[in-house]
């Protein structure tokens, strides 16, 4: 196996301590393992066809059931009526940032406003200045530590928030936005569905799949109907309302990983939103008390108020120790804890999946790691 | 399990007779058996990561490996140096329909000229024409039954063409455009690597990968590099350049039917596109023949010079027979017989990876059909 320790990669020689993977990836990520035994149980025979999802027509019986019970299990999750439409999409997050501007800007309104807390809501708002007039309301940047306090809009096509950023780690605490005046249209790709949402108060959400719902390559959109009237027809496969009038069946979806996430959301269903969202509160809070326990060492980047439960983006005193605390903590089982290459740093994600058992471990270890080097 | 046999598809009661199941889905289709049997292998464990590529980042080393090595197996196939770019996208062809335009259509050239030869070929005009210019040049429609006998064009922005039609079943039998004067954009969806191409022949190929490629999800496109440079900037997810620079990393790929695709590819050279295309020859050779053999009961729909060798398109004497016909193939296993619910009667689709005995069933069905109700 290649190994590359300078990078911090999933690459490394297998400790003898190293029974478990704890794999902390920004996403796509780790999926829950009770999902994971379904996939390999029915990889080759989905159900009694002998035919795996893989193989599958999109217009069988079969999944048409996949697709349509994924559906109303998301609907049950968010208690949301016929008044929303639900998108099965691809693309990721990123082609949303062209895609809301282009089916949601009218010459005959106000700019969008967009609140940026970091990058993709900073790249969001760079697609959607290419289709039409969009205006920053807000900017934590170049650092990016912070929410806003507040985000009250008179007037704007929409409001753009994206509620909790990967790469630098802020996440809004609160819903601090409605949709009464001005439609709210969320990038929630790395926080949809980790604890209960106020759906009244966005008119849309989008989220790639990859993080708390599945595998890569699947973009779920939820759109509030009346929302769906607005705009321009730029292409049949960019404007919402074809994939809304042909149930995400336009063309052939990425039927596979519809499948997975819809065994995902069955198990988020099972958990229930609330006991998730305690438990990814818990299972931060391990972590963080273990940064702040030791400010010598560790500095956590985002301000307390806006530390995400999602990805806990963390430095330390040197680079020197951050090289040695991946490569201690690879030698325990753990991966993908080096930040993204854009800002460097350690970063955790704990997404849904993420048990608290691994949470608790890597706790441990920036504990006992305080403790020798701190 | 659903039963609607009157729909013709998956759904069934399995006789004691299916103990083979014989796929002849028109995408998402039948995979190598042996590509199935390496994910199931490995699908809980990547090469000892004990992790799976459906949790993997796709930053890891891992899929790095993954990707790039999926890029080398298609160049060493079709032979591509560095003049060509290898774009690994999302959205299928309909997106592809607009994406094309949007990047290479300008108003300082001449308008695109369309060859229409089905279905898909309308769309991606249709799609284009929001966008910009573009010329029916040759249309077979209504029927869709033929091909062109040449296709000189002398002047346009380029020059698409659907190398295969999977609705109503034409195929071009031979590569009759040349890129000289005109670059020529094909969508090869429903026929890429099912036999030998000239790459010289084309400045884009692109190809949803749900038929002979591997699973949903994942759009292969290759692009001649000087094509590159024209067009406009319509959004970063939308441009070519975007992808082609980021080595298809710009933003999370489907990174689990890209994993598929590279070993399908790799199964594909073992088998050698010459000898995957006389074998895909000698498949639908069969089937032909049986449908040829009782003319008073079965009609093909393209002309002859012009069937497809990847969806066999006909239909019977009456509706009732139609509906016999599927029933008697669903108690030998045979699923995904009925043809397009546009146009009706019945399809085999007989990709790379269904095996001659499936095609030889078949045609012994047909030929007993025959018999007893001729």
């Amino acid at each position: 196996m290649l190994v590359r320790a300078s990078e911090g990669y999933l690459s490394f020689p297998m400790g003898p301590a190293a029974t478990t993977i704890m794999n902390f990836s920004a996403g796509p990520a780790m999926l829950p393992p009770s999902v994971m035994d379904r996939v390999a149980a029915e990889l080759r025979d989905y159900r009694g066809t002998r035919m795996s999802v893989l193989e599958m027509s999109h217009r069988s019986v079969e999944f048409e059931e996949i697709i349509r019970g994924t559906e109303a299990t998301l609907r049950r999750l968010l208690d949301l009526g016929d008044d929303w439409s639900i998108l099965f999409l691809q693309g990721g997050a990123s082609l949303q940032f062209s895609q809301v501007p282009m089916n949601f800007l009218e010459d005959s309104l106000p700019p969008a406003a967009y609140a940026i807390t970091g990058e993709w809501g900073r790249k969001a708002l760079a697609a959607a200045r290419i289709i039409g007039e969009a205006d920053a309301i807000w900017d934590g940047g170049p650092e990016y530590r912070s929410t806003p306090h507040s985000l009250e809009i008179e007037e704007a096509a929409y409001l753009h928030v994206t509620t909790n950023e990967t790469i630098h780690g802020p996440q809004y605490p609160q819903e601090i936005w409605s949709s009464d005046h001005v439609p709210t249209i969320a990038d929630a790709s790395s926080d949809f569905l980790s604890r209960p949402i106020e759906v009244s108060r966005y008119a849309m959400i989008y989220a790639g799949a990859q993080k708390n719902l599945g595998p890569a390559g699947l973009t779920l959109a939820l759109i509030r109907r009346d929302l769906l009237d607005r705009g321009r027809a730029i292409s049949p496969m960019l404007d919402y309302r074809t994939h809304d009038k042909a149930g995400s069946l336009y063309n052939t979806p990425p039927c596979f990983s519809i499948w997975v996430t819809g065994m995902v959301l069955e198990w988020i269903e099972a958990q229930g939103l609330t006991g998730l969202g305690e438990a990814n509160t818990a299972k931060a809070d391990l972590v963080y008390n273990a940064l702040d326990a030791s400010p010598e060492l560790y500095s956590v980047h985002p301000e307390p108020r806006s530390r995400s439960l999602m990805n806990v983006v963390f430095r330390l005193r040197t680079p020197e120790l951050e090289a040695q605390l991946l490569l201690e903590g690879r030698e325990k089982g753990m991966v993908e804890l080096k930040g993204h290459r854009s800002i460097g740093g350690l970063r955790a994600s704990l997404y849904n999946a993420v048990p608290t058992s691994h949470a608790q471990a890597l706790a441990d270890l920036l504990g006992d790691f305080a403790r020798r080097h701190g």
